[in-house]
């Protein structure tokens, strides 16, 4: 437990030593780190599985494969780190020979990570922000959830053997724990700090980015505050879909009692005969849905309290409810309906409802329904449930579309988020503090590395990445061709 | 003249339909747009340089050179994103068919850019943000610079004949005149402004940062505001080199009235006989520089009362002046010396004299000098003046250096910004406010761009940078490998 500013200060000063030590590792060693790491997450037993489970009410069989997913998270990390993507790596020579210009990209720093409470594994403390910051040479502290301190502690720990195995500083990883938000207010606020990145309420990383931006020296601060995540559910397609859809969105919906970033919590339609037919279809679904356990009581509560100020709203409407057997920390799922105008009107409607609750909008006509896409702020995903007809015919639909959100989709729903090249998990504000960047997939990385240019710097002092022979064989960009000469 | 919020509103919502103009428009077509504009700035009159020349008081061949420099800007920034560089596409498909996800990077949105007083061309109006914006697919609203407006519309001018000889849409640029720094300040805040370019000084670079991040929705503000450049003369390197280097410093330093962002405005060295001699050289070398005109009376009153408050501040002394035949308008070039322990005691010497003022700074021993080194804030340069033995002997602090600066030299002054795609032409705060990016060389492109990820989309929707058939005939990432396929 960590109680005061004193010792905040010693582990910040343990990371920049660690920073420090990773800046002398070159990619392939980074990347062999990561494997390491990476092989002591695989080999922790089965008390991980049972610790999480009771932290978090998360099942067996899903925290399981979130297990594997984080692994593969660190490998995947590692092999792009290995090939020099991130690097960067740029040479150029004056035609006279005076000018050798060479540039890489280096760690910011040390960075400070706030895990997910909704991904004990793979957006916490061994998760996504902490194999890409170490993937991208800098040193990380993590700040542990506290709705899974023990989990974290297992995990840090396995970190940590990892790291010893490799043979690197145990500096270049720090756990804290502590119950204090000042704590976590005053990691952001350390002057060694580079770099921050969070995953979790609106709230919270807001308040990290504020922080993070009124410092004397301002540095980045990535936030992932989730979304709604709007589906679209075009005419045509219903004509022959309305039934299996009804059936997908519902599962999406209420998947892991609907605590995803990715959860599609509002529908839009267009009003009419296809669009009550599918409403009679999603509450035979949702009527179905079993009560589910919660994360834990504070977020079980706060659903609660949003989805009661959601129904008291004027001109929304209970559209059915999920079983009732509702046992402690358990949560009911709910389906409301509303229609655009009312939504125009009270733009709170399209705030996030962080469980399984669904809100349909129905839209007078396509004009309507252009002017709510309008009216979205970012969105991590939108969703379009659309026949190939329907996309010639809403082709304005997606053109605004393009600039609300971070990934697109066709058909199928936003939960399940592939850990790839080509994922973008982010989008323009509020879902997250810089649309420019991913906190899923390798490139993930690209948060954490600044460029730094080498001029007439002497060969053998340069970092590998950029030494004349390549000792590193990667691909480089010379002179405006890319080549591993 | 633009005078007040509704006149800002119009301005807007016509670079916002230019976006959208710009949105459809792929790299290749943007690439074209780009050399149109070239073409038209290429072809301007010599009414250019004279006005220029009027305005800035900068020397007619320095304007000449500039103008070829901001024409190559726009083609060497348009023959990268020619390449599909920036356009980052990824492309991975599972297994099983069932998900294909896709990635590229598109512009953010209108980009507002406040060009630099120092290179009317080159940083200006049609400078390098607007180019790297452009190539983004941003369209941008220059809000011209107060010290050469008229400079400006000619750019202006030039820029909007290659918009309309290429065919696109009027809309993607717009010059926004006004002596007012609200306008400035209005156009920053504006909801459909999602990026902002600024190169200028620290106050107002930081106010624009700040007023950027205090927005409902924080966007993105690079701001490039200078810095003092150190330059280390190390003691094995001054046995054989001291005059060389005296009179390449002073050269750098006074060059163009010191008017850079890269001016080496601080030389640190270790006391003793060979600095003594050093400073005796650097004597003689400053007294022989003429007195020059300053880009306009603002920055040379400036100029006089910084160096008045740096000449009035405990143990600073004159060391040498400039010739004293002072014309109105012009500015004396003056090196002054102190030691590490005055500065250590008052950090307010290393803050930026924009001219041609130098401050020698001798270090007891080289504890000292690396003491003084940790003390830096973030630069644009930092120079070694050093020996391959001196190399060897002060590795530690090259590994501090590593993380104070953009760009580092060995050896020649940091003066003479090579527009290369192995420039970085920025730096840790304050130096910028986001040390992730360069304002110079096609990789400044990178500010204004955004991921987005299209999954299971149809492909004749899809952008043609990512299509099936790959018709830009680009680099991608397809299933983790590159290829053209």
């Amino acid at each position: 437990m960590i109680q005061n500013e004193n010792e905040i200060d010693v582990v910040v000063k343990q990371a920049e030593a660690g920073f420090q030590f990773l800046q002398q590792c070159n990619v392939i060693e980074r990347a062999k780190l990561m494997h390491a790491i990476a092989d002591e997450i695989e080999a922790i037993d089965s008390m991980l599985i049972e610790t999480a489970h009771l932290e978090t009410a998360l099942p067996v069989s899903r925290l399981e494969g979130e297990k594997s997913r984080t692994v593969n998270q660190w490998r995947m990390y590692a092999n792009a780190v290995h090939t020099g993507l991130y690097s960067e790596a740029r040479i150029d020579q004056s035609p006279d020979g005076k000018i050798d210009l060479r540039k890489y990209n280096k760690g910011l720093g040390p960075v400070v990570v706030f895990g997910a409470s909704n991904f004990p594994f793979a957006f916490s403390t061994a998760g996504g922000d902490t194999a890409s910051a170490i993937g991208a040479g800098c040193s990380v502290i993590v700040k542990a959830h506290p709705a899974h301190v023990k989990t974290s502690q297992l995990m840090a720990d396995a970190i940590h053997r990892g790291i010893s195995k490799y043979g690197a500083s145990a500096d270049i990883f720090s756990h804290v724990v502590s119950n204090s938000f000042e704590i976590g207010q005053q990691l952001v606020k350390h002057r060694l700090v580079k770099a921050v990145a969070f995953t979790g309420s609106f709230a919270g990383g807001k308040a990290l980015f504020d922080l993070g931006q009124s410092r004397p020296d301002p540095i980045p601060v990535f936030a992932e505050m989730g979304s709604i995540n709007p589906v679209f559910v075009l005419p045509d397609y219903l004509t022959d879909n309305g039934e299996a859809f009804a059936k997908q969105y519902i599962g999406s919906l209420t998947l892991g009692v609907g605590q995803f970033c990715t959860n599609p919590g509002v529908l839009i339609g267009l009003e009419g005969e296809k669009l009550d037919t599918l409403k009679a279809d999603l509450k035979r679904e949702i009527q179905a849905v079993a009560t589910g356990k919660m994360l834990h009581q504070g977020i079980l509560d706060h659903y609660n309290q949003l989805r009661g100020e959601m129904i008291g709203c004027n001109g929304v409407n209970i559209l059915a409810e999920g079983t009732d057997n509702v046992q402690e920390g358990f949560a009911q799922a709910m389906l409301v309906e509303t229609d655009a105008a009312q939504v125009l009107h009270n733009p709170e409607l399209l705030e996030e409802v962080f469980g399984p609750f669904g809100l349909v909008i129905s839209c007078a006509d396509r004009h309507e329904m252009k002017i709510l896409m309008e009216h979205l702020v970012g969105q991590i995903t939108l969703t379009f449930a659309a026949s190939d007809d329907d996309m010639w015919k809403y082709q304005d639909l997606f053109t605004i579309a393009q600039n609300k959100c971070g990934r697109l989709l066709f058909q199928g729903m936003p939960t399940g988020v592939e850990v790839k090249h080509a994922m973008q998990h982010g989008g323009p504000f509020p879902a997250t503090t810089d649309s420019r960047f991913t906190s899923v997939g390798p490139d993930a990385i690209k948060r954490f590395l600044r460029p730094i240019s080498f001029q007439n710097w002497p060969d053998e002092f340069l970092p590998k990445e950029l030494q004349d022979g390549n000792p590193l064989q990667i691909e480089r960009l010379v002179n405006q061709h890319w080549t591993k000469e």
